[in-house]
């Protein structure tokens, strides 16, 4: 018999003992449960930035893993807790649309709400959910309980629906997804989609402007593999594309963020009249 | 046969290998042994804090778990390591007080000084007893040595009490604890007690005064469950009155940090006139 | 049979789900392995203070255990993949050098090129080595595959090699390797040196001169031994001679960082006029 993994996701931060709170509660449960903290630094409330975390590691896990997502701005509020069995993983989580971008992309077989009584602590906070009633139930789901016993079916649930990239003969218009510790720019364009895009053609300079700046960029493979000091594109470890500098933060540099807006088009740098023309998409 | 836990609890930070050496030797010695982070971003030497923390989450830790606490400003010198038998858990670190208020709370049956030399690595150094020391002993502990074997009976021990609040008539003088990720502010009156003190008449507002501001607070049993944009009082998930905002830092917005002191009573806003007016206690 | 250990070294930071993807790897090819977080705060492509932290925690590991560290600015590139089996341990990583100082202390008694890519995830991306190289290899090694099935002997690697002290009869030219998170300065001189060429005077003063500062120190077996603000010589943790402050960070007053130059030499402090004589090693 394997052991378990439960994965654990949180806007709790570093300086609490709110993490380990939930690690004690489940060890006291499933003393034979491997935990994986996947992150507990996401801002304060960001419902987006943990949902398009978990969607990005959710198929690296285990077959039997159990994700607990604790970013929750409404807890203890007539917000419904789901717990959901997906093609592979279990997941639980407030129901605000939080496990919806890595629950569909793995595909939901069963969604249910997370009600039953003997599944918490015997003393249940009203402002800490995911001590005393997510996690002793990914605790017991990760001994076998049978998956209907924790509550009754659930036939609808929020969704955080990712911002899809518009795709045209002449450029896409794409949205950062997320800035990772590097400063690299992920976007919400899948390399698959990209590369379809882009052609044959390799070594064909791509513009790229966004609303503070405009550049030139070339593709590359790997972040050492393009020229230095300019920005790269790469289809990256997620899967999807970049932008990228080497050994330097492009989000800094080309003062981007997450939500921020682009466009990519073939041959060289944009003149400064066409900049910033959106057509509004997402 | 369950798997023991040891939970750790320093100020070491995450940018050294201080926590890994301690881990690393724990392993060395009982490699079944589940380790949790209670926390590592204690501030430098802040006893207080850690004191607090431990306090708040060892209630939820299972029955065989060992507590390793090393905020340790004197670390090396003539300070005694204690290594304490609680009504549930071992408690094992400095003796100045930090382990005090969480083995208070659960009621500590024996204490003794950590001495025997067998129980430490071979080569001890005089600046990391954490990792020389107290993580072995833990780990020995964990594998089920006589509690006896530690070291003499400590007769008496540094304690860290926490201030009281005072509760009278009118108000209640309070102080706050902690203030967590999250901006939340605890405070020093448990939830019981703030609940006897206001009474049944539910709606009532009350008035809190600080040294910095002075507001009209409503009750709510949920982070969401009051106005928005307003303070809330909330009893929080270690059971302590909590002062709060809907998905805002209540620290930020009226500029508390641990260690303030205020003062709650009925009825609307203080007058200006009124405010600073603290007894003195504590 | 004991758990084996993985020793995780990132420069991944706390924010992405980097490290989770890694540990995920890892207990979907062995369940029953126990990771160790080394650290993940290393600065981006460090490779001088990730070579310095496994060279500090590496020994205190237990027999069985797999060192990763991923640091590497040119993934993907074609720089090598090693692995190497020391005389305790084993160390996966680019072969950039970050390896060399903790595999030369320990013994390096075979590497190899990590070239098998049964070891690998079916799918290998270019930016992500760490996930889909390094950690499944670790995975597998900690269970027991044939060390020369990983791929080809490696004749030769990368080095980092810690500056040197010189050591003289009137004066010690240090550098300093690390600040650790208390401020400390920790020198590349070996306390085994140090006291060496101090001799039996036990109370003399010496004097410390840096392109910043000079000051008077005190040996101190303690940070809490000496006196309170002045700077302490203490012999520290990892075996090296540290420049402290009681409770204070020695880093901030010293005006001092990883990589400063430092002269100690017998004596009260030195005249404003000799400061800045560096003889120019390393």
């Amino acid at each position: 018999m394997t052991t378990p993994v439960i994965g654990l996701l949180t806007d709790f931060g570093e300086k609490d003992y709110f993490v380990a709170a939930m690690k004690a509660v489940i060890l006291s449960i499933n003393p034979e449960v491997a935990i994986i903290d996947i992150a507990h630094s996401i801002p304060a409330f960001d419902l987006r930035a943990a949902a398009f975390t978990l969607w990005a590691v959710a198929d690296f896990f285990p077959a039997v893993a159990i994700f607990v997502v604790v970013v929750d701005p409404q807890v203890g509020s007539a917000r419904k807790i789901m717990v959901a069995r997906g093609a592979k993983h279990f997941f639980i989580g407030p129901d605000n649309g939080v496990l919806s971008p890595a629950l569909e992309k793995e595909g939901c077989l069963e969604a249910r709400e997370l009600r039953e009584r003997t599944l918490f602590l015997p003393q249940v906070s009203s402002t800490f959910e995911g001590r005393d009633k997510m996690a002793p139930a990914a605790a017991w789901i990760s001994r076998g309980i049978p998956f209907r016993q924790v509550g009754p079916v659930l036939r609808s649930w929020e969704r955080i629906i990712f911002p899809q990239p518009g795709i045209f003969k002449d450029r896409i218009e794409a949205e950062i997804l997320h800035v990772d510790r590097f400063g690299n720019l992920i976007t919400n364009v899948s390399g698959e989609k990209f590369l379809k895009w882009y052609g044959g053609k390799k070594g064909q300079p791509l513009a790229v402007v966004t609303d503070e700046v405009d550049f030139e960029a070339k593709i590359a493979t790997t972040f050492a593999g393009g020229p230095a000091e300019k920005p790269l594109l790469i289809v990256g470890s997620s899967g999807y594309l970049e932008i990228a500098y080497q050994q330097a933060s492009a989000s800094q540099k080309l003062k981007c963020k997450a939500g921020d807006k682009l466009v990519i088009s073939r041959g060289k740098r944009q003149k400064e009249a066409e900049k910033g023309k959106f057509s509004g998409r997402n």
